[in-house]
């Protein structure tokens, strides 16, 4: 593993590795943010979404800032694996830039797509070997097809993650073009196979024991057709999971939308970690 | 003049606005953060550094956040004349990207260089049609090359500008390799000719009514070649200028040391408008 860079930021670190990731068979890149002093800290996941590396978030969310001021260390994975040696797709929606957070099994993607796993085994393993993490759990959140990723992830392994909240998320890949024509690819036809990585069948089938967070622009142009968080909305209602939705006036998909409400984000997972 | 975009942030709006700027003889952008309100608000000048365009700042310097507290606007002005029939170089602190917040008055360069002039008479007329400004003057900071701009802007204009602050600010261009060969570039080799966008010769000369504040990191690798901010400080005080010159202890030159800092900044501009 080898640290690309390290800068200071609001008294911590910003700090990017490069590391030979055994379970995707490529070299990967992750960024970090780690508060001032020895710690230990709670580590918050947050997952990207589509098109985006680990970059994007941790320069335009400005999410360090809490984050140094509720010491906690913050985990940018990048959202693919990487490299010529990894299948790619001319549609941004598929391949590189675009890994769904899950385990691929259809050819050319099953041998790298397992993001899902690297999330939740690799990363986390690395992570522990680098910082003095806090005991118990993490929290994750995520935008966009992250926001996915941070809800799926989340209620598949409640084991490890204490808090989740989503910004603008896709919900119900199963029902939506982004998820439709992806999960066709990744995991085949075979509907039923695309249920466990669907955010709205896992709070139906097996909800979650804390309350989540989600915010939504009333002017993302996704809203309506690729993200449609009232049906995660309605299904953790029949599932007596207390969902807050806000759904915020006037903002977009856009950075700009996720840095003007991710304090909140960050003081809502400090609160339950 | 077009608005290409408008975003919503932090409860206001991020603007982006192209323009046929007359006195470049080119299409210009800039970009705007418009606080939530009717207004009138307080203008503050962000100027950017080597290579930047408006969206550096916009994007990655956080500063909109306290603004918005502030009931600031943000003017993010481009840093050069544009497009394919502007001149440009190589050199990446030459040219388009590059324009030194000064009139170039040598071949090729003065037929669109004038970005002083620009920064003081045109963009300011331009944000006055489209905003309620409160009376008074602007306030002005700048990022490394910014930098430099806002010092000598501020000082030659002081009529325009109530107050002024910089980060990691080059500060004695007519001393230093990115100045003296861009300005004999720009300028020719008179360096009498030179002086007049020199901070350290405007703060001798000039003066500044007000106390000034600068911020650089001690890591910032441009530091000791091309920065030398304690050339600044020295003639200030020679000057009976105050000035607050921070060294900021383990931070280097990219907007991860902007941003750390910003908040300061508008806080600082916010109290002197």
């Amino acid at each position: 593993m080898e640290q690309i860079a390290s800068v200071k930021l609001h008294g911590g670190t910003h700090q990017v590795w490069r590391h030979k990731s055994d379970l995707l068979d490529c070299d990967m890149e992750f960024a970090l943010f780690v508060p001032q002093g020895d710690g230990p800290f709670r580590p918050l996941y947050f997952l990207s979404g589509l098109t985006c590396t680990w970059e994007n978030a941790a320069t335009k969310a400005g999410a360090q800032q809490a984050a140094a001021a509720a010491n906690m260390v913050l985990i940018f994975p990048d959202t693919s694996p990487r490299g010529d040696a990894v299948a790619n797709d001319e549609n941004y929606a598929l391949g590189q830039g675009a890994g769904f957070y899950m385990t691929a099994t259809q050819a050319p993607w099953a041998s790298h797509y397992k993001m899902d796993r690297y999330i939740t085994e690799e990363l986390p393993a690395l992570v522990a070997s680098l910082l003095p993490l806090a005991e118990g759990k993490a929290g994750i959140t995520g935008h966009s097809m992250g926001g996915h990723g941070a809800l799926t992830l989340a209620m598949t392994y409640p084991h490890l993650f204490g808090s989740v909240s989503a910004f603008a998320p896709i919900v119900a890949p199963t029902q939506v073009p982004w998820g439709r024509d992806i999960f066709t690819a990744y995991l085949g036809t075979e509907e039923d196979e695309w249920q466990r990585y669907d955010a709205c069948h896992l709070i139906a089938t097996r909800g979650w024991e804390d309350d989540i967070l989600i915010d939504v622009g009333s002017d993302d142009p996704f809203y309506a057709e690729q993200l449609r968080p009232e049906l995660f909305a309605e299904a953790a209602k029949a599932a007596s999971v207390p969902v807050t939705l806000r759904y915020q006036e006037g903002y977009d998909h856009s950075y700009y939308f996720v840095t003007s409400f991710i304090d909140d984000h960050i003081a809502w997972h400090a609160a339950r970690l």
